[in-house]
């Protein structure tokens, strides 16, 4: 069977940030921006299905938040489903989405992605992202997220005799990045030495090592390969997704340094889409906090094992370097919005595709990887994009 | 292109009730009652993908939830999707499902629908289901579900001058049907004059109209049409689904007497699969409260508006009528675990349409429709199953 490809002809991204704006608001910019990206305009008619990722706009909405959708996209009666994978729930959407396009089932289709971290009060907070993790053990002994990617990242630090100055440097670079992209939370240009000066959140990770707690939405469209042309000369074509699953607690894991819902979601994506690792031009990863980033390099399959650490320092992952890493300043610096970070990152690749990246270009790039994790990995989605 | 199709091939389900099984054990048994099903065997490593329907555990796993699936259906790596749309998570998640064979992605995927509504206390119940209303306007007013279902029960008797001995009958139907159904919460045969007898709760809805507070889950084993035979002679064909979706709030809705949603759903349902309303057998509808049987019927076109009370009370739709509705003793006396109904429903399209279905049997059925809705009319999904 012919499988029929999905392609994006259009994407649209709020600012990342401590926003005045609630999630209603957030919802109608990101895809007002999706819909007036597309160069030769869309219909809103012509959407046919919408899927939402979110955890649930900080309590605020914990159920039911497709019908909000239906509303702020101006969408009536078009059918929204809400994904949730924790902080992968946008990428899961837009897994979802591709399938229904893959499917023949709809033509045109929209996803978003979507977080109102900032109006809880922090007790609320706590309490509605400690029960995205493992709440029978490790929230019950007072592990956080910063926690569980503290024991991670010393793990990796022990395992390999790294050096611990590669998190740093995932930390600068990602702030570097970010100052060349409006959308981002943290435009502040920082240095290793104050990184690592930065007050001890959960050893050895400290405050610059953690991603900020933002608010936003990003929001894409999606259309069938053979109709794509009608709305743009250059789509950016979705060649595959992969996605994969592990257990929810560190302590069920087969290992501390990998994560065995990368690696998986990977391989099938490259399978699927017949493409090869050397091909990749750039790569957006989950580094909610910089271990993630080494630890993903790894399971993507761009380093050897304990090799990310020496690869993030020689300045490969820069823009201008070999195999630049999250050029719109990653989770760590552009922000982490929950469940809009996964239609974030193919945000950025299909900018960065058509070369609309300005100042943080990738030059030349023709094919993108986006890598979104839910929780600490219990899942993982892996998509791969291309220029037409 | 010709759409691959997907079919049934096992169907799992737990007892519904105030169970003292927590949400890993009803995972557990409702999966290994799917896999048990399926006449050929199936081995789990030809499972790719799952996808989970659920409010979220009582609170238990808001965020997450998809791993806890992979877990206690020991199916170690494999992609997990969490769909929520509130009481229609699992009618979405087959629909999800649905595509992900249909996209020729994946021939063998698992639909689980669960919820554990009786671990929490009152006051965290209440706020943890009023979530998956219109947390703006009608929360903030104290409107319940039965408030919102009181207001359409309502508007329907005064608008069609309707007998609401219908409201009765409907509640004495599904009761004596859940005699039928081991599985089923409520098993007490029920008199009209009862049933009118029982204590208000909203205006004209009393306690008899009024869905219970269930535990339970179901699974679902689907495969695409060219492989489902290895599985069993007897695959069940998804012929089509359809989906749409509504205002949030009853009071941005054009109407009190219709769902928009299900009318969409519907339409969609049948023209995907070519299939006319006269050759289905047998529905299975979203009856939280008694008038939403009454408003399924109309909406999905097996009556005329304000014709569906007096159908009810003609008798058809009993087992032994011309329109079977709820075999199953529906939501009403089977219960009502959120999200677990749409896999529940078609759990019972999959047995009816295998002549499994043992006392409460409709003879002879070949063709079985299920209809799931979220919150009070914000979603809905419709799916058309079909003996081969």
């Amino acid at each position: 069977m012919t499988r029929r490809r999905a392609a994006l002809i259009g994407a649209g991204h709020t600012k990342f940030g401590v926003l005045p704006d609630g999630p209603r608001a957030l919802l109608r910019q990101a895809v007002d921006g999706a819909v007036a990206s597309v160069d030769r305009g869309v219909e809103r008619s012509a959407i046919g299905e919408a899927f939402l990722g979110t955890l649930g706009f900080a309590g605020w909405q914990l159920g039911n938040a497709s019908a909000v959708l239906a509303e702020e996209a101006r969408l009536p009666g078009v059918p929204v489903t809400r994904v949730e994978n924790a902080c992968a729930s946008a990428g899961f959407a837009l897994r979802s989405g591709v399938q229904a396009i893959e499917s023949g089932a709809r033509d045109v289709v929209l996803v978003v992605g979507l977080e109102k971290m900032n109006d809880a009060p922090s007790t609320r907070r706590r309490y509605w992202l400690g029960v995205s993790g493992d709440t029978e053990w490790e929230r019950m002994a007072g592990l956080t997220f910063a926690g569980v990617y503290g024991l991670m990242a010393s793990a990796y630090l022990t395992e390999h005799h790294a050096d611990p100055d590669a998190l740093a440097e995932v930390a600068v670079k990602n702030h570097e990045n970010a100052l060349a992209n409006p959308n981002a939370h943290l435009r502040k240009r920082i240095t290793r030495e104050e990184a690592k000066a930065s007050p001890l959140v959960a050893d050895p990770l400290r405050l610059f090592d953690c991603c900020p707690v933002s608010d936003g939405a990003a929001a894409l469209l999606l259309a069938g390969e053979e109709v794509a042309k009608r709305f743009t000369d250059t789509p950016v074509l979705i060649e595959g997704t992969g996605a994969g699953s592990d257990a929810l607690a560190l302590q069920d894991r087969a290992s501390l340094t990998k994560l065995a819902a990368t690696r998986r979601a990977a391989d099938e994506a490259f399978r699927r889409s017949g493409t090869e690792r050397r091909s990749v031009d750039l790569l957006e990863v989950h580094d909610c906090f910089t271990i993630a980033e080494l630890l993903a390099l790894e399971d993507l399959g761009f380093a050897p094992a304990g090799e990310a650490a020496a690869l993030e320092l020689s300045g490969a992952t820069r823009i201008g370097g070999a195999l630049p890493v999250n050029p719109d300043g990653g989770l760590k610096a552009k922000g982490h919005p929950i469940g809009a970070t996964g239609a974030s990152q193919a945000y950025e690749a299909f900018r960065q595709l058509r070369g609309e990246a300005g100042s943080r270009q990738v030059k030349g790039a023709r094919r993108a990887l986006t890598h979104n994790v839910g929780g600490s990995g219990a899942s993982a989605t892996v998509t791969l994009f291309a220029a037409v």
